[in-house]
């Protein structure tokens, strides 16, 4: 079964395992005898730009293919660009197809989280009005792991299994000293707090873990908040904290927001901060020695050291998306169903995009312990196939390797 | 040639290589036959409050060694303790040669940078005062790489792949929105900038490498460097730059103190901040997304991508230190001597510690290019041959396990 020319794109923050997916998009279109593969610079800018990369051309090798899919961020470039309304601005949409026609697209694929789905789901829409019969599918891609209708996300389990290690690694360094000192470690998402759990799966033999893990699931009340860590210091002399970003009190606002907001600099502007530096602050009534860590873009982006597992399950949602597609699918994103943990086992199924498109899915009730204060033993059953296996990165002059377009 | 009873410590901050150097004494004292090998617990601490390990029973297997190696930070407890000036406080010093002629011990070895030298030139000068044959043999360590008459220190080797591959990730994470963003990545070094410089090491065929590189041996000047870097985003999108903690302006003041000097938060505490945090804040004139990475002490545990070369020389620093003891050298300090760079080779040797303790060696100026906005070729020559190689973590369920006693 041979496939026409194909347009492939990246949109939404970077991972480690959205250029996994674009190899397999690539390799499934290769192997379905696509005569054109095209990427998109910057997501859908640049379908409006008409800014195509030939990737027939420059994926030319399979070695290239593979470092492709070990590289982290978005090889392609990628966008926050979120298509208007089709009745506020049909232009766009009409832009769109003329130049997807003039490419003679067949298939068009998207590999991004939430708000990226929605850029399927209104263009699958519009082509579908208007009788097209160009195809689209949607690629799950966001470390956040918050999308509903599927098991987990692409470029979680990598971002999952650095959190395990860094947190492991900044426990060992902060429990040197012989007097109190707390350690906050600030963990990405927003509003769904997967990525902070994974911080729990740094506890083995050899390591205790953190000794309070706070998701944005919960309100967070800075009081109990500094009780809890008194508790805690009460008991040993290293404390350990992992926190989520999104950190919200009982009205909703974000912890960073409601700390900092009387702040200013010594030039008179607002500061913006961090929720673990803001919440050191709070600890001052300690008087102890404190630290924030943020994990920042380092965790999205940490490609020395990817789940095998992540990687490769990304690869085959961009693979089974292109055959999905080879089959007239529409207006789907590629899921993802576990069968079975003990041996883990996976299967891809198709998800109807109105069902996921700017939906989210939060850590839920089960997992989240001791008055919102820690998760359960249980969420590793969940958390840790999706970190099994490496990649050992293409070592260059001492450091890791990249594809770079 | 049999030795006797020898106490090993660790001290001032952990690194990733710290542990190697302790496998290294250990290995060494074994193969010599000593009867008891004692940690102290806490650096000299322990031994004031004579608490101790019996390395010989925990380290029993090679196994252990092995893994001990590998383990990032100071598995023995570390400790800030500086010793009092003997004309000013006799009795610790009675107290410490009493306990150590209490355990029968015939050589003292401390691991550590500045100030842990500080601890073996008083203690081997009051120790020839009163006619002691106890030998005291300083192991060095610090990531900073800022100690004399040493080609490099060991975990400066681990800390600059760390580093080096972090700034190359942050790049390709900071590189794939077609709009104007600056991130400054904030690294280590309060006195010399040689792992800032390591930034630089993720220059290569898939890595521009940063923008902007600043070292604090260099006074820096604020609108100096918001003018450096309105030029780079006049060439393109996303800026890089690479600063040092340790950044001072012309007076000598810390640039993250004299730019945060009028702040307080909502509760009116002053705040001290993150020197990346503060500049760019200095950046808002700019109106682009900004946003600071701090590396923090991610940069000095990151035992999941440790350089062989640095471990392997590490352990042997402790080895050789065994062995210059055993030959009754003391009031020294092992230092690494470069003979050739292709290949790279380099000789142990043993320097006098009245030259190196509490002294600091600086990156020299002809490392320093550009009128201070970056560092030159020619400091990849001294730096790649240290991050070559790697040890690869010993994974448990997903996650690198290491040796805790």
């Amino acid at each position: 079964m041979k496939i026409g020319n194909i347009v492939v794109g990246q949109s939404g923050g970077p991972t480690s395992a959205i250029n996994a997916s674009l190899a397999g998009v690539f390799q499934a279109a290769k192997d379905l005898g696509a005569e054109k593969i095209y990427g998109m610079r910057h997501g859908i800018e640049g379908i409006l730009k008409e800014e195509f990369i030939n990737l027939s051309q420059t994926l030319g090798s399979d070695s290239k293919v593979q470092l492709l899919k070990i590289t982290p961020s978005s090889a392609l470039g990628s966008c926050r660009y979120k298509l208007p309304k089709v009745e506020k601005d049909e232009q766009t949409y009409q832009k769109i197809f003329d130049i997807l026609k003039k490419y003679d697209i067949s298939h068009f694929f998207y590999i991004g989280g939430n708000d990226s789905m929605d850029t399927i789901q209104k263009l699958s829409s519009y082509g579908a009005r208007i009788g097209s019969n160009i195809t689209f599918i949607g690629i799950p891609k966001t470390i956040d792991n918050d999308l509903p209708l599927t098991d987990h996300t692409p470029g979680y389990g990598s971002a999952a299994k650095y959190i395990a290690a860094a947190t492991k690694e900044v426990i060992y360094d902060a429990s040197v000293y012989p007097f109190p000192a707390v350690t906050i470690m600030e963990i990405m998402g927003r509003d769904a707090g997967w990525l902070t759990a994974a911080s729990s799966l740094s506890r083995g033999e050899d390591c205790d873990g953190p000794d309070l893990i706070y998701l944005p699931e919960r309100p967070f009340d800075v009081e109990q908040f500094v009780d809890n860590v008194k508790e805690k210091m009460s008991q040993k002399y290293a404390v350990v904290i992992a926190v989520s970003e999104g950190l919200r009190d009982a009205t909703g606002t974000y912890i960073c927001d409601s700390l900092a907001s009387k702040k200013v600099d010594a030039f008179g502007h607002r500061q913006l901060e961090c929720t673990g530096k803001a919440l050191t602050n709070m600890l001052e009534v300690l008087h102890c020695k404190t630290r924030a860590i943020e994990l920042n873009t380092l965790q999205r982006c940490a490609a020395h050291m990817l789940s095998k597992t992540d990687i490769d399950e990304s690869f085959q949602s961009g693979y089974e998306g292109v055959m999905a597609a080879s089959k007239g699918e529409t207006g789907k994103m590629v899921t993802f169903h576990r069968i079975s943990n003990t041996p883990y086992q996976l299967e891809y199924r198709l998800s109807d995009i109105n069902l996921i498109a700017n939906q989210q899915r939060s850590v839920p009730g089960k997992y989240i312990t001791k008055g919102g204060t820690d998760v359960s033993d249980s969420i590793r059953e969940y958390i840790e196939p999706l970190i099994q296996g490496e990649y050992t990165p293409q070592y260059k002059n001492g450091v890791p390797s990249y594809f770079r377009f």
